[in-house]
């Protein structure tokens, strides 16, 4: 089987099939991040443009060393010292950038549906790394890969998101993999930070962090940015912090074996109590060595691999 | 036939035969970017350092996707993220640079005749990325790249230049190139924009569009650089817009086979309508792809290669 | 003999067997970077992350060509364009970068002891590229390189360090240095810039530069750091090189054969005169070249190499 698209632009478009496709190259990719001599020559000659117009550390990173350990060409473009500062519109500077050859253009921006304005424009294929509040694929098919590789499944978990889903693209593409996969997902915020009509989306909504994580197999806690403060949205950090952190007075109300998962970076002690971060029952940082393996599984079905 | 000089610093300099080699150069390595594998090892082991003092996407990727595509080990260095800030004269940062042992230097430099001062200081090849408001040799070989294959010669092609003269670095690397290789040259622009003496380059000089753009073969469309209004040299966008645009209006007085071109980044609807740019008489982004075979070409040839 | 270590954090702790193996290794190594093919393959498939939260263009490229010259896969983020800024701990971002099987981390840091911090932590190996005012190693050892394969040894020579010695993490670690392998080691500066106590480092301490200099075979010069002066360590910049520059003035209290170090980058006529900076005396870029073999070196040791 081979991936059926050009591009990977959100969860919501990608069918249950390509998904365990995914995960499945994920899987098998994996083992080359462990291994003494971390590098195969499948993508040489390959070459792999980033293009971040948000700051990014985790993402960026793990796309180059995922395109790296295949021997692909990585270039990396920051807004900060390119020429967007002169004018040029966002299609010329990608319309430009093809111009180049490359194979695979990696894309954040803050502004939702960027990455699908340039996949429909251009001959490589497009990887979304974040499209303002709308979706943040590669983080939902590592969080998918992580969740399936401790449980050995998806189907049938309850999922909890606590935070502020209306501003998340982390949260809208895990709800959509999620809801996909067959697990139950139920999500926790104030009520400024829920979307209306949420409910459609297939998930339970509450107000109480104590109501969705009740059961939970899996609690994923969305870091809250701190200058939506500044905004209105909730009053303070102290009180987010008090109604809405996962700590030792609600962990409980999970399953006993709950797993935590974080999108990072994480706010200690605003969202998660130190302490469950890096507990027994966090899989933060399994998140993260899976986003190699997801990444160097998309590069390489998009420049035509088999599994 | 071996490249007869150790750095690419300008055009003016540059005799007939040295064009004609790197563009022969040029044209044998754009098969490369159109396979499979874009990659040959050509460079491997080759140290090239890219020094840049102003702002860029296009030239910097340009050069970094050539040198990795032949194997070199590409090492960029922007003013924003180093230690230039601390103080350390520039021909200071350029010998520690050399004490590391790069083959090649690439430099863009507010400062016209930077390049020269450091080639003259150092052992490495120097190219020069663009040198205030002097030379961009690599943009005038891959502008005469792409006229010579688009249009299978240079000499007797009539080509108008429109814009800020003046201050373009990419005009005057060009007029060097067109009139060597055989071209006539008209060059229009307001004429606070005209450099005084610029007939003694050989070429016509207008203050109306029209007049140079009358029976062109190519149009080469400069940047308005935007800052300049502030400084008077023009009273408004608009006003510049008005006269010195290219558009259907005045398209028509070329032949009718012209072909348009501009070194980006554009300010569509200043100096080029939108439809001009994106139209079938463009051949800005065949420019780009070409933008990346001469650069091949050079890194290929100043480390000792022959055709 | 093996590297005895996981992390190079300081002089301070490293024994003087351990020193020479270092300096023997990076003697080796330095011959790859003027063969015509500056490559090995020797480190292919390992991750190397540096992460400078000071900027930095000397040592940064010091270490990104070391390991391409290795082949190693070179990941660099610096503090300006990543995540930094959304408030992540250092420890998160640095075991997020751990958890993408990294075989060595580069860090520099405003903080004194954040590379030990992390060494303490982190499962892949930590090579401190300057941390506060406490220690810069490599700097130290490509010094002592320099030093030895310029005079044939280091015991016995009598070395002068003048400048700020208080706040430079490039005296600490020479002074280490300097002392293991048996230097005698003079300091001088203005009184503010002499830590207390400094005697206990086994140097004798001046407040005058000719006492310091006096029959030196060996003088470093440091960078005085601009920004003190309005911090009122000292009266003003010309004050200060009145009385703490190297110049024709003074230099002729050292022996006849004396040899001018300094770190970089250098304030010209403040520190030292130009003159001297490019006379025969100085061997300042003959540390720089050094310094590439020196990472070189480390890496490959680090990494599991043995000479």
């Amino acid at each position: 089987m081979k991936l059926n698209r050009k591009d990977i632009l959100g969860i919501q478009e990608l069918p249950v099939e390509e998904i365990n496709l995914i995960l499945d190259t994920a899987d098998s990719f994996s083992e080359i991040s462990t291994r003494e001599i971390k590098k195969v020559p499948t993508l040489r000659g390959k070459t792999v443009i980033s293009l971040f117009y948000e700051p990014s550390t985790r993402t960026r990173t793990s796309f180059e060393i995922a395109g790296k350990r295949l021997s692909a060409d990585m270039i990396s473009i920051s807004s900060l010292t390119s020429s967007v500062a002169k004018g040029e519109t966002l299609i010329d500077t990608a319309k430009n950038l093809e111009a180049m050859n490359p194979d695979v253009i990696v894309i954040r921006h803050g502004c939702a549906g960027t990455p699908h304005l340039l996949a429909g424009i251009l001959k490589p294929s497009v990887i979304n790394a974040g499209d303002g509040a709308h979706e943040h694929p590669t983080q939902a098919l590592l969080d998918l890969m992580t969740i399936r590789s401790k449980r050995g499944r998806i189907a049938g978990l309850k999922v909890a998101i606590v935070g502020d889903i209306a501003h998340s693209r982390v949260a809208r593409s895990n709800i959509h993999g999620l809801k996909k996969m067959g697990a139950r997902v139920s999500v926790a915020g104030p009520a400024t930070m829920l979307p209306r009509g949420i409910e459609k989306m297939g998930v339970a909504a509450h107000t109480r962090i104590e109501e969705a994580i009740g059961d939970a197999d899996i609690i994923m806690m969305l870091r809250i940015q701190t200058e939506r403060e500044k905004q209105n949205i909730f009053p303070s950090l102290r009180e987010y912090s008090r109604h809405f952190s996962l700590n030792n007075g609600n962990i409980g109300l999970a399953r006993k074996d709950v797993l935590i998962m974080h999108p990072g970076p994480m706010n200690r002690g605003v969202e998660i109590s130190p302490d469950l971060a890096d507990g027994s029952h966090s899989i933060i940082l399994d998140q993260v060595t899976n986003g190699v393996a997801v990444r160097m599984a998309l590069l390489y079905l998009l420049t035509g691999g088999t599994p």
